[in-house]
């Protein structure tokens, strides 16, 4: 036969096959949009024969027409090109089965149930996306791969042997027997947790139950066996998932349907640990003082996990029952307290963590209770200070698939930096401090409704415009007043302190090395004097509202923590013996307010395209919902996390060197040829600066 | 070379072998008792050495000289013999490091630690038994096997590197290469209950720690996998087992060492079950009058397994701490409700157990307490009323590797019936109800201190004597008066009954057909009438003392239950196509206390050789320990339970007919050439008996 017998893809699928010259080789099918396609006997169904060429057609009740997973329709107008000339009386006249299905849960008009309709001539079969059990979802920014659906779980609807005591065997063996003949599932581990209830199961099911058969051991030589982890009576279609990204300020998650990878409902709440601290640190240090500290904090952040998944469950109208499976990322102090492990070895050198590896239990295991046999995942950590939410950010944006170089940063008290591509990547993590928290910043806070988050300043006039959390005006727009005065405005948030000095900067009234530039006080009254430094005003102080300004130790401290930020990525620039990043990802809640245009003002990262810097807030969440939804994606990041390269920033001569220098706005050394494009200005350098407070020339715009 | 370089045993090890002709081919070892034997670098280690050809030479400490489990000794008088000349000072001086260990635990005259003695010249080097780690535990029965030892947690004492910020690698990390390269362990699975004391444990022991790792998944593709389970700070010795048999009555437990395989201690409690019903039926039922019953006697199992287990500890002076392992059995009722699965499905047709599979999880899984990490392993049941304990016999009395045919029969209210060899194994249950525990009899009582067990008659007079559990003097002997004042005679046990019965059979007292013969009435006041039947009274009321009677009631009891175990055995031989056993085990605590002359002069079973039918009370003990100590012993009997044939009893239509056939002493149809042998008498037939009292004759011995 010309054909391949096991349905590959010939090399051209456009061109109609040649048809073999075999006597009654019995109908020829072609599935879409695969492409594989061949011979089959008559009176096989769509179902089956889609199993024989391999072609993926999902199904859970295993050809019963209960499921109505395996649904396709016939592939109109795709008859010539695939060399078929006749059609639709190919297939079998639609069941009772069918009737039924489409009467109690609805069928759309030419679609059939795969495992009804049964070939009798040559037909091309069309499986929609939605028939498909590995799926793809399709994520909006162009450079992101699609996510793959592929989850560990699996629902398994099987009739089950009556006992029969000519042949005694235990419920439990004629359960696997029938997991053996109806889906191919060998010799499945089964969880102990799940023996009390089967007799009741399958008796209440009358012997019709659904399984829930996850995949474990991953990590061993074969590659993984199979759990049977869950059972219903009847037939069971939901099998659902929880990703949550473990922030020290937010613990935030979604609630995904496996089969489908959608998010049926997300959520967010504060992390219960602040009442032990509000950073990181603090929370160690509570430990340190606290013996048993640390279990306190495991049962907070584990109650706040438990109640989150109640809550989105709520919101979505299912059972926790129903969750088979969660993903965890954290910073390495978060995941050690959500897993159950003291932080304190990483408070200080050498940082050593208990465990960075990836780890599957049982969720009940650690704690979380969703259905009694659901599993959980916790993504690896690749350092002492760069954790497992870093991992899932890679996950997320995948800088090692990619060709370019991409930086990722993700600040917090403890920047994470993550640069490199496909050929190598490399890690680092660079004490910033809580400076872009907008803590050690006179009039900083946290970023909550009335925080001052985006800000302006008129390159001529340096009159200043602002908007704050939780209104679009800005201040110079009519009603501002009103929703100012409702919500307070009360200090600046992180970003908004990030415009405010890139402002300041482009508009002269910082010079590049970081002074405010007294002789101003001339032009604007907003340059105040206060004692031998000048502070720059954005709100003076008035009825109702408190004075907010920058002053010269805002800008010190925001300069210290950028430096130790620039110079991390430095020297993983040195490493990788390169000058330039061609995509930088600002990761982490602050991340993803920063305006990409500030970032590069300050010089919190190295020059790049504007356009190449992107915001991705929600990158650990996203990578977390990957590692749920895919079990290669587990692989993947876990053998990616091996091979990054740990650079440990205190360990290298380096980077002294490259802080002094990265203190300057916005370097020293490095010039940013495409920010002074973006801003359509030449950039104030140092060598100048020193000379003296030389102000921005504005350049005008060519063509 | 001549010589097989992986040094496995040449064809005759007893030939000195051909020295090679080879250039400089370093010194030539020969171990015993293994005879492996080949050319090593000068100056390798014995322990090295060792390896080096795959000889058993134990070790905890890999080669540190601390656990000195590598002692060996240099063969005396073994060196011609194996082709070489000289000898002593072939191996290094005495160590500093072998002073050190022999002044802080000893080491005697002669005996070198394997790690620490080097080979400069040609040397036969002796293993001791105590230095190999798989060791036999030689059986006193000469028909059983020996038991090998082979666990399946070991200990592994590591030297972890320290953490380095230059390459920074998780504790857990770390502490998995020192396993990979230090003891060949690589990619074991990890207990997540091990995080959160890891890095202490670490700290503790200054990175020198001892690790347990435990085979798992031994039913996977990859025939399993190590899982590190345990961890100590140091160097730790100690790894025990636990094994239970959970008996309705009482739950049996050896403390074992898992590396000498030695019973630390053992002890027996009552099941605390008891207070729910005396027996299995009456359990059930009370779980079916009372939802959540089954729970309160999972509780108590456990709670009584969890308390054994600490009082065995206590009393071997180790912790609890120790115990990495522990192996049940238990009939299928118990194993239920130890493992948390409700019986109530056991206790009617069809009698589907819920899982008969063997199963292995971690012990607190099953809410038993030892080393947090500690596994657990339940023995298979073979069917709804063959349990774990029958496996656990088969494991002990292995018929299953024997060429003649074994009966197996643990006799309970329930017979369990396991006959065949090694081509076929067939096993069977037969209700033989509670008259064996001295139910349903008049004078019956459980075996308790004051009941009668042991019971002759003289074959002229008719007098009987007796002897009292608690006592070792007959009734007839001096002192017995006072031994029964103390302890009260209040009933005959079980073993006692069948005794009674058979020495009545033997003298004639009872005919074939169970019927007490009045006529004797004449020849003793013992027969005494009782409405339309005769009683024979064994003890007459008097004072301080009641009347002890067998009633011709108590004859049908105990007709009706030997007569279904028989029939069991009947129905088996059937199947086998086989008219006599070879060899017949009375397995159980009942089994274990009745003598086999008088098991076989009632016909409970079928005749065979006296000296070939024994007693093992402690068999299911023995293979719950075999389990505990030996990984392919489970492997063996999971093997076993699946290929063993259930017969279901009630199923097969000739059980009422061989029923009714054993009704008889010792049996309608089949005569008893051995018991006649052993008692020297021609046995009273049936048919005879019909047709009238025939006394039996006393035969005169032969020569």
């Amino acid at each position: 036969m010309s054909q391949p017998a096991d349905g590959r893809k010939t090399s051209s699928t456009s061109a109609p096959p040649r048809r073999p010259a075999v006597a009654n080789p019995g109908p020829y099918v072609v599935f879409t949009p695969s492409g594989k396609r061949g011979h089959v006997p008559a009176g096989i169904s769509v179902l089956d024969a889609a199993r024989m060429f391999g072609v993926d057609l999902d199904s859970v009740c295993g050809g019963r027409g209960i499921c109505g997973r395996c649904q396709v329709l016939l592939a109109e107008g795709a008859f010539a090109k695939h060399g078929i000339t006749s059609a639709a009386s190919h297939l079998s006249e639609f069941s009772s089965r069918e009737t039924r299905y489409a009467e109690k849960r609805g069928l759309e008009q030419g679609r059939r149930l795969g495992c009804s309709a049964r070939i009798h001539g040559d037909v091309v079969v069309d499986v929609p996306p939605e028939s498909q059990r590995y799926r793809q979802i399709v994520r909006k920014r162009a450079e992101l791969r699609d996510i793959e659906v592929d989850p560990l779980a699996r629902l398994c609807y099987v009739e089950v042997a009556e006992p029969d005591m000519a042949h005694p065997r235990s419920d439990l063996e004629r359960l696997l027997d029938a997991l053996a003949e109806q889906w191919n599932a060998h010799d499945p581990a089964f969880d102990v947790a799940l023996l009390p209830g089967l007799q009741k199961c399958l008796r209440a099911g009358k012997w019709k139950v659904t399984a829930a058969l996850h995949l474990i051991d991953r990590g061993s030589a074969a590659g993984g066996r199979e759990m049977l982890c869950a059972l219903w009576p009847g037939f069971h279609e939901r099998a659902l998932g929880l990703a949550v990204d473990v922030g020290s300020t937010t613990i935030a998650a979604h609630l995904c349907d496996l089969a489908s990878g959608a998010v049926l409902a997300s959520a967010g709440m504060m992390n219960p640990q602040i009442r032990f601290g509000e950073d990181l640190m603090s929370r160690v240090s509570y430990i340190m003082m606290n013996p048993g500290g640390d279990g306190e904090m495991t049962d907070a952040v584990r109650t706040a996990v438990n109640t989150l998944a109640q809550q989105l469950c709520d919101e979505a109208g299912v059972q926790k029952e129903d969750v088979l499976d969660a993903a965890f990322a954290g910073n390495p102090i978060m995941h050690h307290l959500l897993l159950g492990m003291d932080p304190v070895e990483l408070g200080g050198a050498p940082f050593a963590l208990a465990s960075g590896m990836a780890m599957d239990a049982f969720a009940r295991d650690i704690g979380i209770s969703l259905n009694e046999g659901a599993r959980c995942y916790a993504l690896p950590c690749i350092a002492g200070h760069v954790g497992a939410d870093a991992a899932a950010v890679i996950l997320s944006e995948a800088p090692h698939l990619a060709e370019e170089i991409t930086l990722i940063v993700d600040v917090g008290t403890n920047a994470e930096i993550i640069l490199g591509n496909r050929e190598r990547l490399l890690a680092a993590s660079s004490p910033t401090g809580p400076a872009f928290e907008g803590a050690q910043i006179s009039c900083g806070q946290r970023a909550a409704p009335g925080a001052i988050e985006r800000v302006r300043i008129d390159r001529e006039s340096l009159e200043p415009k602002f908007r704050i959390i939780g209104s679009d005006l800005w201040s110079n727009e009519a009603g501002f007043a009103e929703a100012a005065a409702d919500l307070g405005i009360n200090g600046i948030c992180g970003s908004g302190i990030v415009e405010a000095l890139g402002e300041m900067f482009l508009s002269g009234i910082i010079t590049p090395q970081g002074v405010i530039d007294g002789a101003l006080s001339a032009r604007t009254a907003r340059i105040q004097a206060e004692g031998r430094t000048f502070s720059w005003v954005l709100q003076e102080e008035g009825e109702g509202q408190a004075r907010i300004a920058i002053t010269q130790e805002d800008v010190r401290a925001i300069q210290l923590a950028k430096a130790a930020l620039h110079a991390g990525v430095r020297l993983l620039m040195d490493h990788l013996e390169i000058d330039k990043v061609e995509r930088i990802v600002l990761a982490g809640a602050f991340g993803s307010h920063i305006d990409p245009l500030y970032a590069l003002a300050i010089g919190l990262v190295p020059d790049c395209d504007v356009a190449r810097v992107s915001s991705a807030g929600n990158a650990a969440g996203t990578g977390t919902r990957i590692a749920l939804l895919n079990a290669a994606a587990r692989a993947e990041i876990e053998s990616v996390v091996r091979r990054v390269e740990k650079v440990e920033t205190a360990m290298e001569a380096r980077f002294q060197e490259h802080f002094v220098e990265a203190m300057a706005f916005p370097h020293k050394r490095h010039p940013y040829p495409h920010l002074e494009a973006a801003v359509n200005m030449t950039l104030p350098r140092l060598e100048s600066a020193e000379a003296g407070a030389e102000r921005p020339r504005r350049r005008r715009k060519r063509g």
